[in-house]
């Protein structure tokens, strides 16, 4: 059973999209030991799905979704969030302001992904990523990932146009029509060498689910990796120790 | 495609269960028309889940859960929502309390699922009722589905039995083992020839996903109805009457 610290509270900065948002909180849930309700996380959501297009935005160079994006933080941040979230990869190009701007504690998914990838250690030789163009072109996973002395495996333009068509077809509520071009675009990493790949969109999680084993023995989910790692910024010391000692 | 009126925010008070709340949010995110994250409704989440057990509350006449509902329902009034609903059903025995307290529009998931039955008429003679023993004791469907003049199939002690256990289920996020014992009480029900049977807990969605085809048809879902309520309630004047034109 978790124990959490009495003063949590896990914001979610969401709506990027609205699907994908309620997967993460669906996720948080799912991996939190309980046996009743009262062992649950505390969690407030704020999921403003109308913050303009992200992807178009940091291809052009523009902050026009921040904005938005600040005032949901404000939002959480005036709620009483300890630890948050931004279910949205593409949003971290706008992280380190947002931390600025609000000092909101926010667990970034890149540095969680980059963190395990370094835990696994030898076995993974290649990263493939897969994620939206606006993401791709910050460089966000690539960067981190070469500093930590892994060579990452980029989409080509036709791999990411299949993962685009995937991410529109979840975004558009057809899962399973978005499955069929993420299996595609992760064949194609696969044959590209890519020891491992990452699902650096939150969206394409939720077509994952329908891929085959063997497609999904290959995929690293950011999601899985935040949602762990708020549960445990969230128990309380004590119960912290407790899993120290039993670990 | 929805278009809801700019100034729209939907408030969830929620965490009665978690896995309660995040189905909602992701039936409202399913049930709305939407080909980008921009056509989605504005959601406030507050969950809690450490609101004190609302079915012991409600048995021994206790108020002991309303003052953390109520703190959760102030934060979404400050938050703005313009339209909230409370995804648990027991709970619901403090709605109009809250209303009082915070002046918030609530939707409410009774009075939904009665006025959807008295739409649906003569076909449904017989209404069974399935939730919690909290639920059942304050009458609150019975009541009103009679007023409409329903008669109402209860759960006999060896239903209620199969109902806690299915809710329980749920709450420890097993909603495949749930199915069983809901589909027992759903059974149970259908042989004390009740036409349809309402679903009203807010787990028990969850697990009547697992149900077979023939069990599922004999079902009504409140969350549905609430969810469609709420889209229809955000959608802009000039959607409403184009959508009402188009009937």
């Amino acid at each position: 059973m978790s124990t959490f610290r009495p003063d949590h509270l896990v914001g979610i900065l969401g709506g990027m999209g609205p699907a994908a948002t309620a997967a993460f909180y669906t996720k948080l849930i799912e991996r939190t030991q309980a046996s009743r309700d009262q062992d649950h996380l505390r969690v407030a959501i704020w999921a403003d799905p109308t913050v303009p297009d992200r992807v178009g935005a940091v291809l052009d160079g523009s902050s026009a979704p921040y904005p938005v994006m600040l005032a949901g933080a404000r939002r959480l941040h005036a709620l009483g969030a300890t630890v948050t979230v931004m279910p949205c990869h593409t949003a971290h190009a706008f992280l380190p302001a947002l931390v600025d701007d609000t000092g909101l504690r926010f667990l970034d998914m890149v540095a969680e992904t980059v963190a395990e990838l370094g835990r696994r250690g030898g076995a993974i030789a290649r990263v493939g990523l897969l994620g939206t163009r606006g993401l791709i072109s910050t460089g966000l996973y690539q960067d981190r990932l070469r500093e930590a002395q892994f060579d990452v495996v980029l989409p080509t333009e036709t791999t990411q146009a299949q993962v685009d068509f995937a991410i529109k077809k979840v975004k558009q509520g057809d899962s399973m029509a978005a499955a069929w071009h993420l299996g595609k675009a992760v064949g194609a990493m696969t044959e590209a060498d890519a020891s491992l790949v990452v699902l650096a969109c939150t969206e394409l999680p939720l077509a994952a689910r329908y891929l085959c084993g063997a497609r999904r023995a290959a995929l690293l989910d950011p999601t899985d990796l935040v949602a762990d790692a708020v549960i445990r910024e969230c128990r309380s010391a004590r119960a912290a120790r407790t899993s120290r000692t039993a670990d």
